[in-house]
């Protein structure tokens, strides 16, 4: 009779259970990552029966004293689970009946295993909210170290992946760096969502609603989507053609086949999570859809999600980290990659600053564009008076235009690539930083 | 020539555009809906231009009368769009300037196209968000209403949808109004950022992140998932075998063939957006995932994903309210689907009372409902010898146990569905609604 | 120096690896499942090699004669990992080289990685995909064999989850096996392209591209989202309202906290593993979305989301089958469910058969059904007079209408729900067995 | 009274209906698209009726006569919508009654609206199906073109975006078209099953059952997801870093700001629509997942989806034909960028010619690779001498090496980059375009 095996709903059951159905049933393979909270939470749980009279303070000491030797057991590895321990809240509880005998069974009073598993998976966000928290921090940090010590820096800013203007390689670095900040403010959201000091409001929204794990799920895949698209810069930039940067060999890795080459694989990783962390974002929100309120068994597909992504959010954060903290830049490849038809817009300025509308002037500095591909000569090259067919504006002061740190000066707006806006970025970055060691 | 239509990069072309290439590349069938902030962009920007030495005082003047005049077109209908106008900033660029003449090119000194149009779309959704918040609080209202005067209705609560205890019908929808308001929270969130209150700290990223679209996106899909689920519920509820509600002939629809049906299609749609409304935020991130940093083409997805999402949300939010104030319960087929196997956990709380550790009481419990069922006979036909059977704890005052109405008041805690527990909840919610109108 | 560690590219790197990222990057974990097919598919290669003179017919022998070896050690549990395998290829020729020595070293001439990476997968998915189909016409003959044997129950065809008309029991089983079947002729496409009768026609698309993943992560996704319906549907059928159905307690499981309670957690994780599979469907094209042409580190996300999905999919379908086989139905419950109203339709048809367009007779039926609930009556309760006062085609023949039995043969069009056309979607399904056996 | 003003289920509803309800209800904004086969499928039906019995001669001529009544005045653009015309159906049913009279009224008789729905989309998708896969050979056609006039062109094979191997470039553009074909092969399979010359097995299913619609998606989705990565390498190859391409300026744009720049917005676009259309997939297989069996109005969701992705479609592949066939090609970009670091596996293979296992000659290779970077010489620069210090086997002949096309002609194998490979693959192309076109 399956009542003799300790499952909890024991007294009704006659069939017996398909081994397939109780293996698919089964959470105990990847729950068990939950026994430190599990026990967390069932001290505090006992303290509150104590309290509302339920377990007498022997009873209750008992128990406390039997969680400690549960928890101990699983910290030395010598806890061992039998087969009908179908997730780690039945396999602590049988445990600590077998430590402390029938006391154990007053546990569980008034408390679903629903409420038991949501909490301890509340729990268990907490922490990894945390750890991950403080490696976002890191590859932040590790961003605006080098942000500072290479600010000096040009190369080209592109939009479209074309040549657009000069900028500052600090400030590609920082809008990285910035890019992550929010995600920073929030996890805080999400650890103030967790941080109990509420109480949830209605009992039937308390077991059903996912809306922790969901909003967890879809900060981290919009975390890897910018981790993506730095990543897709890095290779880029890493490529022959371009060749700004160099990864360090301890995160590249050669060919099979092509002894010669050295192949980004650090960041192509980087850049195939996103799918992955989305796709585990895409399914829980397709197993929640339709679902009829309070709690089904669908909801199990939660743990998995959250586990797998937090792995791998952790080791993208430490890898990104070392990447930039390694990887080597060409200073010499990035200035040579700046030309002069980079300045065509500070051509225009130039037009606007002598007051012409900037709409004709951006006209006329596409002529001189033209008329430079034209003769096969770079925009610099032409001479006052084939700029002045365009214009009579030009002057030869025109001159002064084809100066890169010049141009890169002009953005001294907040946010701009200016040395003074770049250096303003990195106070707010760094302000940041201390803010949340604070 | 390609500039005599007046296209911003005209100097330069020769080519022709493939004209489906330039219907593919349009956006003005649907960017349309940006008239009213671009305009209103515009106008801040020339302010800010005249202070930067830029504008005139007179220059200014007269850019502004002319963005006013754009508008009023716009807002009577008589804004003519020809057929070079690719998107609503060409267009009103274009009718500024045969309104007022060469002075409308000087608005557009030293601000890209990309900025223009994420400012753009920043102040849209700053709209947008606003008149949603307002659709959902008026929803949570009407669901707080129905909580309140429908305090006294008893019926079963599921789990795994199958009948699990009585419950008041008010503590199932304060269930979905609580659900709705983290959201509220979140929307708040939303509109904090999009204040504009701070600046973006870095302009490489200002113009290719789209973190406030993907967190709309996101925010309406958790939405969106959480109202199908209610939309499951009352579907459920108002079938044949439930007969627990009615919807309104308003929220209904009758079938072209079988003329006794009447199908709860408002429900169905609210249901299915949810797809929908997910699939616009798994595109978008799809399409931002490793895409080279600042702006490209890619970026063009945003906007009718949000604008397609905001109708629908819209729609559903409205809708949603409509059916929940609308909808009539059977308070007398709720009641008499209340059955004494229901109340077989307070059958083991009755015997923890009486000193048996819970785990052992609900076995004991488990044993009468299989007794009962056995002989064929409702649990609180048990005879109390039966009863004495599983446990001599039994004793005459298990009588007291076969009461709905006592069963529900004995979860008094917070969150609970005792009535002083749905009073508690109703007045969480109407906090929430003054402080939200305040 | 790295290269004493036995790594390919070992001639070449001199710095170190960051443990981390060599975690991250190695695939030893989840690619072990492949030994089998390495080992096949390098006894393949080798064969090739001495036809084409690059390896001598002794040197072919050594190197199959140590990959069986090799296959003996992994069949007998004997293979010892070392930290250096980073995947199962490196592995294996590490361990050859072990057994036969410098030969080894020979086997892997003219074959890069990409291309052992890609072919074994591709033998390992013609192995599960035959496994599935075996598991999936296992589903269906279940079904169809119900659906033979319980062919006389008839119960309420529903849409809008309403109550439309009487069906067969067996008109819904097959409506699920007969989804089911397609699935099976996609599996036959997928086995043909594995077979490797065709060459791949251009080597830059055979190691990049990885449509036979996505295929079949897609065909997985479609068989599970009707699965998941299938699932809905028998979780309605199985609750306390509908009591059509009942599932076995092989296939249950019971609440920890209330004992009446018989949860339908198998069909619940059924339902559930829609989103999950679905989930790795959208992370693998969303990395691959833009992804550069040829071998990408991103491509190896393909191999854990194959593998995850192939156990899904078996469990599921095999438990899918257990819940069928064993399902008890309720015949007293499913003829109780029969009303008159369902029959409005008949109503209407009969009015046709008099002459009347189906449109009028549409709404003279709706008439009647109004009538009768106005008066408080069944359908079939109203008396000739009253019927005559809508229409004066109703005679005294009408009460033929009245019988269930009746008018489910009235469907009997191949498709619908009379015994012949149910007795002929049987034969065609079991035709298709018998084909898939052959 | 609901029923005046016509509407299907008029008998019986009493209520008003809720204005943006029925907004919210109506597809007829969106499925009008349907007129053509909406009246084609009725005229089928007719006929259907006409045999059966259930309508005269007479009948079916009035009828037949008044629907190509109806088709005339959509094809003219005559056709008046009114206000209660929730859906195509509805419309069409309404105008042929107003053209015809009663008799309008027996064309439904024993077909349902879902039954009508799902037909129409059947036959609109086997009319799209056919258009698309026209414009997919005409992609695939301009694709083999190409690769036949510039077989001669050899530039660098990437792998992980690192120079591998010299290859043709007709190799890279039959890895595109072959990437293609499949696809083409996968529609006419859908074809197949559009064709009706099956019947659908089960009535059920035949309405609930949207495989032809999920299935349409997801080939959409591969086929996207093919040509994101095809425009991802084109928007690499023509940055000016790498300079081997150059959009046309027909699918170009200028940059509102710098007049310098030619944007790849084409290109861009096509890459963006991958999210946009899966979207669309993950949209529609969300909204099924889990649906009660037969027909719900969710199922609507299916048309604005197909009608989207179609139109997407469309676009994308006459543009990216456009592309194809007016890039230029930067022959000698593309020849410079072919380095004798990148004949390394050549090295390797001289020395497994002269006996040596691969293992040890990509090691060799690799050594020698590291003595020219350390030499600062490229790897065809270090001397005879300096090659024999890493093996004896290097003899004067290693000179032979160094020519990029002998290199080439190595890959003689079938689906390599040799010319007598690619004139095979050009060949195996065009068989499938005549076998397409018979």
């Amino acid at each position: 009779m399956a009542s003799e095996s300790g499952k909890l709903w024991g007294g009704r059951f006659v069939g017996a259970v398909d081994p397939i159905m109780e293996k698919f049933n089964a959470s105990i393979t990847y729950d068990r990552k939950l026994w430190e909270v599990d026990v967390q939470g069932s001290k505090a749980y006992s303290r509150g029966l104590e309290k509302a009279g339920l377990l007498t303070k022997a009873e209750m000491d008992q128990i406390l004293h039997g969680l400690d030797k549960v928890a101990e057991e699983w910290a030395q590895g010598t806890f061992k689970l039998n087969p009908n321990d179908e997730d780690i809240h039945t396999a602590n509880e049988r445990r600590l009946k077998e430590l402390i005998g029938e006391t154990a069974g007053k546990l569980h009073t008034g408390r679903s295993r629903n409420d038991q598993v949501v909490t301890d998976l509340r729990l268990w966000m907490r922490q990894t909210c945390s750890t991950l928290s403080g490696l976002l921090w890191e590859l932040i940090r590790t961003m605006v170290d080098r942000a500072e010590a290479e600010c000096d820096v040009l190369f080209p800013g592109y939009t479209h992946l074309q040549r657009a203007q000069p900028i500052r390689w600090s400030h590609w670095i920082l809008s990285g760096a910035i890019a992550g900040n929010p995600l920073g403010v929030d996890r805080e959201l999400l650890r103030a969502e967790l941080s109990f000091g509420a109480i949830t409001l209605n009992s039937m929204d308390a077991t059903s609603e996912r809306d922790f794990v969901a909003e967890f799920l879809f900060w981290a895949s919009l975390c890897m989507t910018h981790l993506s698209r730095m990543a897709e810069d890095l290779i880029l930039y890493g490529t022959k053609e371009f060749s700004f940067v160099q990864l360090s060999d301890a995160y590249s890795t050669g060919s099979s086949l092509m002894p010669q080459k050295k192949n980004p694989d650090s960041l192509e990783l980087i850049r195939s999570k996103a799918g992955r962390v989305f796709g585990r974002c895409a399914g829980l929100l397709m197993t929640l859809k339709g679902l009829p309120s309070t709690y089904n068994k669908d909801l199990q597909e939660d743990k998995e999600a959250v586990f797998e992504v937090s792995d791998t959010m952790s080791a993208v954060l430490q890898v990104a980290t070392g990447v930039i903290s390694t990887l080597q830049i060409h200073r010499e490849n990035m200035g040579q990659a700046l030309s002069p038809d980079m300045l065509a817009t500070d051509l225009a300025y130039y037009l606007v600053r002598k007051g012409m509308p900037f709409r004709q002037a951006h006209e006329a500095s596409g002529k001189a564009v033209f008329m430079a591909e034209t003769k096969g000569v770079a925009l610099n090259q032409l001479s006052l008076q084939e700029l002045q067919t365009i214009s009579p504006l030009f002057l030869s002061d025109v001159n002064h235009v084809w100066d890169y740190g010049h141009s890169v000066e002009q953005y001294g707006a907040l946010g701009g690539t200016a040395r003074s806006s770049v250096d303003w970025q990195i106070r707010q970055v760094r302000a940041l930083l201390r803010a949340h060691q604070a």
